[in-house]
C-alpha cells in the first residue's frame, strides 16, 4: 500500500508521500512516490502515486519519454496550457497503461490499478490540485474539498478533518501532515518511512522547499512523541462518562 | 458498513456498536448490532456483528432457535461449558449460514460475509473476548492485543492505539470509545448514530450497565465538541516545522 496527501492552502500547495512498497509482507522495498516537473518561471507539476508499482512507474516513464520525443510535444507535460489539460494527459496515460497491462495477459481484475494526486501551477492560472482515477478521469480540489488522500487513507483522515484550515502556514501544514502520517504508520505496516515532503508557494512557478523525513529525524521524533503525549492530555482533559445520572454540563 | 469495538480491561469488558445499516446510500436504516444472552450468576455472552445483515440476523436467529428447541440443548449458547466452546458454536453457525446462502443461489463472492466480536464470562473462567471470522474460525484477545474492531475500523483505530490502557475505568473507556466512534462518524457515512454501549464487570455474571447514545445525548455532544477543541489545542501545542535549519529541541 501507500499513503500520500496533497493539500491546498491559501499560500499554495503541500505534498507528502511515504516510500514503502511491498509485494506481500516478505518483499518490502523503499521507493519514491513523488515526482516533479518544472519549467522555472512557467510551470511546476508534482505527481503523487499509489497502487501497482509497475503501473505507476510505467505512467511516470511514459510521461518522461513523451517529453524526450519531439514529435509528441503536443502531449507533453511541459507543453500543456492548463493544469486541466495536464490532468487529462496524465489520466489518458494511466488509462492506456492499465489497459495495456491487462491486454492479453493472464491477470484480471484490479491488479494493475493506481491512483494519483497531481498539483501545481501553470503561469496564468491559480495553483490547482487534482485526484486522478485508474479509469483516467479526475476531480479537482475545491474550497469544500481542499485535500486529497490516496492509498491507506483512513487512519490519517480524522486529524486532517479536525485540524485542517486553509490559512495554515507551510510549517504548520508540515506538522499536520506528519501527525496524519504518523497515525497511519502506527496502525498499518504497508506504509513506511522515510516520508517525502514538498511545498509549492503560489506564483513561485518553481519547486519550493523539499524535505525527506527519515525515521530518526529530530522533528519527526518530536512530533510523533509529542503527539502521543498531547493526545493523552487531550483525552484526560475531557470529563469521563458517568453511569449515575444523565450527565450535566460542569 | 458498521463499526463495533469490544475491549478487554482489568475491570472487565466494554462493548460499543453503531446502528447504521445500508444497502447503497439511498437505503439506510437503523438496526441493533449488539445481542446478549445471560443466565444470571452463571454466564453472560455479548455478540457484536458486522457485515451482511441477512447473515448476521440469520446467525442470531439460529442461535436463538437452538436455545428454544430442547433436542439441540447440547449446542446451545446457554449450555456451553467454556467461552471457547461458545466461540466455536457461533463460528460453526456463521460458517453454516454463509454456506447456505451461497448454496445454489445466483450470487458469488463475499456478498454474505460477516464478522463478529463475542465476549463475556462463564462461571469458572475469566472474562474472555473473541473475534469470529466469516470462515467460522476465531482468535482471542490477549494482553498484547486487548481490543477488537469490526466493520469500518480504520478511522477510529489511532485513538485506541494511543489512549488505551488496561487500567481504564469503565467511565474512561466509554469516553475513549465515543471518541473513536465520533472520529469514524465524522469520516464515513456508513457508520451512524445512535451508539449502543454495554459494560461487563468481571465476575458479575450478569449484564452490566447499558446505554444508548442518541445523537442529541448531552455527554456525546460534550465529547464530540470537546474532542475537536482538545485536538486543536494538542495540535497547537506542538512546535511547527522549521525550514530554516535542522530543528533543535527547544
Amino acid at each position: 500500500m501507500t499513503y500520500c496527501v496533497g493539500m491546498r492552502l491559501d499560500k499554495g500547495l503541500v505534498f507528502m508521500s511515504d516510500t514503502r512498497t511491498n509485494a506481500g509482507v516478505d518483499d518490502i522495498a523503499s521507493v519514491k512516490k513523488m515526482y516533479s516537473w518544472e519549467v522555472p518561471g512557467e510551470r511546476l507539476i508534482t505527481l503523487l502515486s499509489a497502487g501497482n508499482l509497475g503501473t505507476t512507474q510505467a505512467v511516470v516513464g511514459m510521461l518522461e519519454e513523451q517529453h524526450k520525443r519531439r514529435e509528441d510535444r503536443q502531449s507533453d507535460l511541459h507543453e500543456t496550457n492548463t493544469l486541466f489539460q495536464t490532468a487529462r494527459l496524465i489520466g489518458d496515460t494511466v488509462k492506456a497503461t492499465i489497459r495495456d497491462a491487462h491486454d492479453g495477459g493472464p491477470m484480471q481484475g484490479s491488479t494493475f490499478h493506481a491512483t494519483f494526486i497531481m498539483g501545481g501551477q501553470i503561469k496564468g492560472e491559480e495553483p490547482r490540485l487534482f485526484f486522478i482515477y485508474p479509469e483516467g478521469n479526475f476531480v479537482e480540489a475545491t474550497n469544500e474539498n481542499p485535500f486529497f488522500q490516496i492509498g491507506e487513507n483512513k487512519y490519517g483522515k480524522p486529524i486532517l478533518v479536525r485540524a485542517y484550515e486553509p490559512g495554515l502556514s507551510f510549517e504548520a501544514a508540515a506538522k499536520l501532515l506528519l501527525i496524519s502520517f504518523d497515525s497511519t504508520l502506527k496502525s498499518n505496516l504497508s506504509v513506511g518511512m522515510p516520508l517525502d515532503f514538498q511545498v509549492y508557494e503560489t506564483d513561485a512557478l518553481c519547486k519550493g522547499p523539499e524535505k525527506r523525513f527519515e525515521v530518526d529525524d529530530i522533528y519527526y521524533q518530536e512530533v510523533s512523541g509529542g503527539w502521543s503525549h498531547a493526545i493523552k492530555s487531550a483525552f484526560n482533559s475531557l470529563r469521563d462518562y458517568s453511569f449515575e445520572a444523565q450527565p450535566q454540563r460542569v
